[in-house]
């Protein structure tokens, strides 16, 4: 097989310096014109599989606004988890008939809000959410409605981004008949129900669970369709596909995928009559390697290890604006970009400023005199870095720099500012009395 | 051995009803009593086993500013590992020369502010930052200096919180011969060294490596009088004691744990001639057991598992507001504390609402009806989990409510509100251009 051709977002060691001395670090940096190529990308691959088709961007993989508004603009819907990514959405300029609202265990008031702006779809996930949109719809339209499932599929991925087993706080099982009993409640009730969803888990680079997981959804839809008379007009098979975040991610092409997974569904539809809209919505794999994150190398540090001794470089972030590694154990692609690499290489371990172990990135190759002033860049941090990001050790979050297609640099997102960092907070006048111990 | 007495804070259902319905879910509250208890009996423990010692409270555990204003009214000194840190307790009302500067990767501008404020401590990590305070030093006054030294303690805990090793970002090695270098630069230079600091890491039930590292630099210390004439007047062994997360947590008493720890370095010190002044620099055993988190629960769901069936309680916060099971595989105490627990129980599965599987709690025994509307307490989460706080999947940040000695609650710090969620942001005009694609 051939090796893929490596089109990761990179910034040039020109841009580089451009964006560290103008906006500083650490900075998270997207190409627009990159991001918009991937949806384009992932459109045209899916409209050519199936003509029928819509993709939503899933936005928690990264919400700042005008990212969705550029998606909004290449004709994505926009998938909301929360309140919260629907408010980002709405303040982005997306009219609410283009966002869906997912959630496993949306509040009434959530729901209130979404119906009463008019949102485009609601993802149900549960009894309950059916009863409370049904008391709702007194007062309010309904929108059409899709019932999350879990398939009970068991992707080969990392345990805390896999969704779609039988055992998920997520959705209607379809193996114990909560599936067949939402669709009958939701029927009975008159609910305009639209159709079905899965989303069986993320960064999946053999996608075999999700082909599995719409194809069972499908066999689903092709059931209610016998047994109820219901005609679902949309199915929904979630996102999921890996991105290269190492050279050993090798994820399979959007056309092949998008090939595989339409096949399996036409297939489960066959003979059921039904001609379903096709809708997938990816996040990390349209926005992931469109982003990097530039950092400032501090320290440089050699000590004794197991083996004979590490080198630590200690950049200008850590924690606080990637959580990944600590959380997922997620290795990313670090290049050197300012002064550019080349010459021979060492390897070293990149750890963050914080007041924990904080080690980022373990064993990268870098020039052998990488040190104190360069510029780091780190590839494929477009998703789940911004949207993840903490105040943790009381560092302000970082920009967010787009890099235009025209080339330009344009603030989205600006570093949050000391005053804000502190103004939630308000110390009642007792506890400011002199101290009692101090000193002592 | 006797059961310890089960003294972590929580509170009573009538007041976890008061904070649901006065300030809404999620919701920190630290108990002020709880908290101000704790520091006096580590102090009178540190003191009782040495008389010429000193607490510095870790503020990275909870740096919200009325928590700091109380550990400073109990006269700890205040340890910052950060700039923004550093502010923070500036902006609780403590004196700068009351704080000390931790860092691994101090940047010039970071030192130059903490300088220029007059903090009272900085604990040097580097031979760059010995040079970086040397030229400082020619405009502002060198504040006390403490070099953090790597003593080679391989503590028993998490490996991402453990900091004590050889192989660590921290501070100058003792057995390559790092700390005395360092030792020996600032003596040259005339730095106002004061002594040496260590720690080993978190959350340790078994303190034999903190009791190590202490032995360790004392022994480094005596090394240093006897062979460059230095007379240490400060040691610092940092913090790092477990508290009780869990009933299999069962960490040594600060009484006994002060007596073992001073006992060792006493013995290290024999026939040095050094009468160091002793500091401790405790966080979360200090605040992590006097807050807890209050959610009200959601969905109820039972779903097909491995071994039958599980059910999961889904409540209204998550990895957003408490990181630290995805984080580390952290466990929790779960009660339901409204109504009351009593009666049969059962085991759930206590997730969040984030989109992805974001368990918080699992194997959680509650009573078997809980369900809709019950409001659970997690305990012990004072410490680092307001200060790791985001806003993933655009959730605001929760409020935190002190309940005074007095038994009032008070809001320390409120809710985000949307507008905050979306200050720092702005969407170019072209972006807000019609969309191209739309409803395509």
């Amino acid at each position: 097989m051939a090796e893929p051709q490596d089109d990761r977002f990179r910034l040039e060691p020109d841009q580089a310096l451009i964006v560290a001395e103008r906006f500083g670090t650490p900075a998270y940096v997207v190409g627009e014109a990159h991001f918009r190529t991937r949806i384009r990308r992932y459109r045209a691959a899916f409209q050519a599989a199936y003509a029928d088709s819509e993709l939503t961007f899933a936005s928690k993989a990264n919400s700042t606004l005008a990212l969705i508004a550029i998606a909004h603009q290449e004709g994505c819907l926009i998938d909301t988890a929360s309140e919260g990514e629907f408010r980002a959405a709405l303040a982005a300029g997306v009219p609410a008939s283009r966002c869906h609202l997912h959630g496993n265990n949306k509040s009434v008031e959530e729901l209130a809000f979404a119906m009463g702006q008019g949102i485009g779809q609601i993802v149900v996930d549960h009894f309950d959410e059916i009863d409370a949109i049904v008391a709702l719809s007194d007062r309010r339209a309904c929108p059409e409605l899709v019932l999350r499932l879990a398939p009970g599929v068991d992707p080969v991925t990392h345990a805390k981004i896999s969704t779609g087993q039988a055992d998920t706080k997520f959705g209607f099982n379809i193996a114990d008949g909560s599936a067949e009993e939402a669709t009958k409640r939701c029927l009975q009730k008159g609910l305009p129900l639209a159709g079905f969803h899965c989303h069986v888990g993320s960064q999946l680079l053999d996608p075999e669970a999700q082909i599995s997981g719409g194809q069972l959804v499908a066999e689903f839809a092709a059931r209610m369709a016998r047994d109820h008379g219901f005609q679902s007009s949309i199915l929904n098979v979630g996102g999921g596909l890996g991105i290269r975040y190492t050279d050993r991610d090798v994820p399979m092409s959007v056309e092949d995928y998008c090939a595989e997974l339409v096949a399996a569904i036409q297939e489960a539809l066959r003979g059921s009559g039904l001609r379903p809209r096709l809708v997938q919505e990816p996040g990390r794999s349209l926005i992931g390697e469109s982003g990097v994150t530039l950092y400032r190398v501090g320290v440089r540090k050699m000590v004794p290890a197991k083996g004979g001794s590490r080198t630590y470089l200690s950049v200008d972030g850590g924690l606080s604006d990637n959580p990944r590694p600590a959380l997922y154990g997620a290795k990313y692609p670090v290049e050197r970009v300012s002064p550019a690499s080349g010459g021979p290489e060492a390897v070293f371990t990149v750890s963050g400023k914080h007041c924990e172990t904080d080690r980022l990135f373990e064993d990268v190759s870098l020039p052998e005199g990488t040190g104190r002033g360069d510029l780091l860049q780190v590839l494929c941090t477009g998703a789940y870095n911004s949207s993840m990001a903490s105040n943790y050790n009381r560092y302000p979050r970082p920009t967010t720099v787009l890099l235009s297609e025209s080339g330009e640099f344009e603030v989205v997102q600006r570093p949050e500012t000391w005053d804000e960092m502190f103004a939630r907070e308000s110390i009642p006048g007792r506890l400011r009395r002199e101290a009692v111990g101090a000193g002592n």
